[in-house]
């Protein structure tokens, strides 16, 4: 970045000016000041730390619709981007606060698999469970670790602390079912991952895995007590006026949605539903 | 801006490193990934943009709130502040994707209306259709031009890239009825722009158009399928505790009130309701 | 910050491109353009502001909630923080506009116990009343001194404008009754401040003053009509699944909560209800 005749004295002060990309993604909401408080412990830590609200509605301690809309968002952040994610309805007990080192970012947080879906994208490399108290706050409570542990651990890293510093490397991260499709005789088993703004019903179910069913471009789909014949389509306006279809949404996942209406008020799935699909 | 001694490199660095801002108004909410999407696809191309939220809770694919938030916050932006604006409930389909260039800065969104507010109060300088595929990503899909297509142009336009480059000039945008104002016989028909979170009913007359109606300070509306005479008012505290009144706005338009209470409320108002003014 | 070889220019770039952190905190919520048009005016002065939103969601004209969640967050900021707060609902009376300074940061919003929690913890050291029309809007608002008179001292006062310039100094700022806990015979009587998203009850008491109260670790608590005894727990889990408990929130107050359920749901706490708390 610095080179040619500029001096010491300027490089040094430009690399502490240069910003950081730190995102956070919780299930905090913003009328608490839960989310403020670890800006604040990060900008204490790192002043030119730049903040990014992935976002703080999440279902409170709905990990899967964490981890989903985690996903969807890292992937378009610049490498080296360090992300913060606190969905954590087991805070307290023993599970892991864990540091993950990808081929395109950090990601920090709870090893309750709400990292999982986004890591496994990006490349995991190393994994380390973050236990050194000097990069956490002096006290550490029980009921807060998005503040006293997750925060400064993001702000040291941005301060270039390397990774190896925060706690003894391990070899595996949780990756729960909502992570993984079974395929079988022709047919998909995964689940309803998110419910989004637009009424869109969006599952855990790739393009790649879809493609290879078959050629047909018609759905067979089982979910929440319900089973419908949909077509695969490309965009919404496919299908008629409050017509379903299905599609391979913005993210790469199977979607199932009514064009100019909401599946889920339709088809009243619920989050973690599952869902079976087959080619007809 | 870098003057003196500072040598080459030194310039180069602090060019690079200068905040570019860059406002996004949107109707996507801030529950699922999309805005975080777009953040992140201008962070890549230029990481230091000072990204500033106007607001992302426009009712979804309502171009005529959005057209009216955008004006308000636009406003008081720094000169060469680059805007981008999506409601864009036609997206995938033949609308244009625009970029306007004002006296006061840079307006990015479809050319739906939404942007036309803002855009003639700021002083249309040239206006350009968003063609070149070098400024949008790789891949364009039907259903997110916030991300594909707008996002990228903003941020290529703070990276120095000439409003010439992304496309060919054009004559007109769009600019729907809720732009203009019908003035007849000492008679304004107008709009409802917005309904605000205080409860207030906010139109598209604009003072001067007021003024122009008669010097008395009692006006006569129609609206909502009824009639009231109200005072127009300096504060909202010059009608009695939950008395109607008439002011004109922080933002120079004309509203109805009702003090400590809910004008919207009171009189059932709804977006896009006519309403018809005259002076008694 | 800037020594050695780097030339005089290079210097006051460099000041002149730090970034100085400005929090905002309001009722306004963010559908309406108002928190942009604040955001839009401190950038004109002050371009490479920090921007942080601490929360726009305190339930309008609630000043004790606004006052809770400021002080909250307050306390996490770096040193020389400048806090801007806006609940204000007497905007437009007598009531001052102020400007403290702590030894932690600055606090600029109206008087009228909106900063004192705050500033009390921070530790004040000066207050003055904000009348300097230099630092002001041209044309200043009866209904809008957030961006009118607020927004601009705080940019202001990032730029390097002295504390004195904003007007005279004052002695003492107002510090309504939600700010005091009286204790009498063993006994405290305080009020509810908060309910936060989790269900918590949140008081205005503080540990210490719990402590005084003596040895026991049962509360006996009255409070909107009901009266319990609660164990007073280090964490949440000590407590059966649904049942109640006390415990000090990780603010340093005393609260109510039930494991894993709702306080307020169950004792239909309002904010302000009368607490008395005693040990048992």
């Amino acid at each position: 970045l610095v080179r040619g005749k500029t001096s010491r004295a300027t490089r040094s002060i430009l690399n502490n000016m240069s910003n950081r990309i730190i995102t956070l993604t919780t299930d905090f909401g913003l009328r608490d000041p839960y989310v403020a408080e670890m800006k604040g412990i990060i900008l204490k830590v790192h002043p030119n730390a730049k903040l990014i609200d992935i976002t703080h509605e999440i279902e409170k301690f709905n990990i899967r619709m964490g981890a989903y809309i985690f996903c969807c968002a890292a992937e378009h952040f610049p490498e080296g981007t360090i992300h913060v994610v606190v969905v954590d309805p087991t805070v307290g007990t023993k599970r892991r606060p864990i540091l993950v080192e990808t081929k395109k970012g950090f990601f920090i947080g709870p090893d309750n698999g709400v990292l999982s879906l986004a890591a496994v994208k990006a490349g995991i490399l190393n994994c380390y469970e973050i236990t050194n108290p000097h990069f956490m706050l002096p006290k550490v409570s029980n009921t807060f670790h998005g503040r006293d542990i997750f925060a400064p651990a993001a702000a040291y890293l941005a301060n270039g602390v390397d990774v190896k510093e925060f706690g003894r490397q391990i070899n595996e991260i949780t990756k729960p079912r909502f992570t993984k499709v079974i395929s079988r005789e022709g047919e998909l088993l995964g689940e309803i991952l998110h419910l989004d703004g637009f009424g869109n019903v969006i599952t855990n179910i790739a393009a790649a895995q879809i493609e290879r069913l078959g050629m047909s471009s018609y759905l067979q789909i089982k979910t929440s007590g319900q089973e419908i014949r949909v077509k695969l389509c490309q965009t919404y306006g496919e299908a008629k006026l409050g017509d379903p279809l299905a599609l391979i949404g913005s993210h790469g996942y199977l979607e199932i949605a009514v064009n100019q209406g909401s599946a889920f008020g339709r088809f009243r799935t619920k989050l973690g539903d599952k869902i079976t699909v087959t080619r007809t």
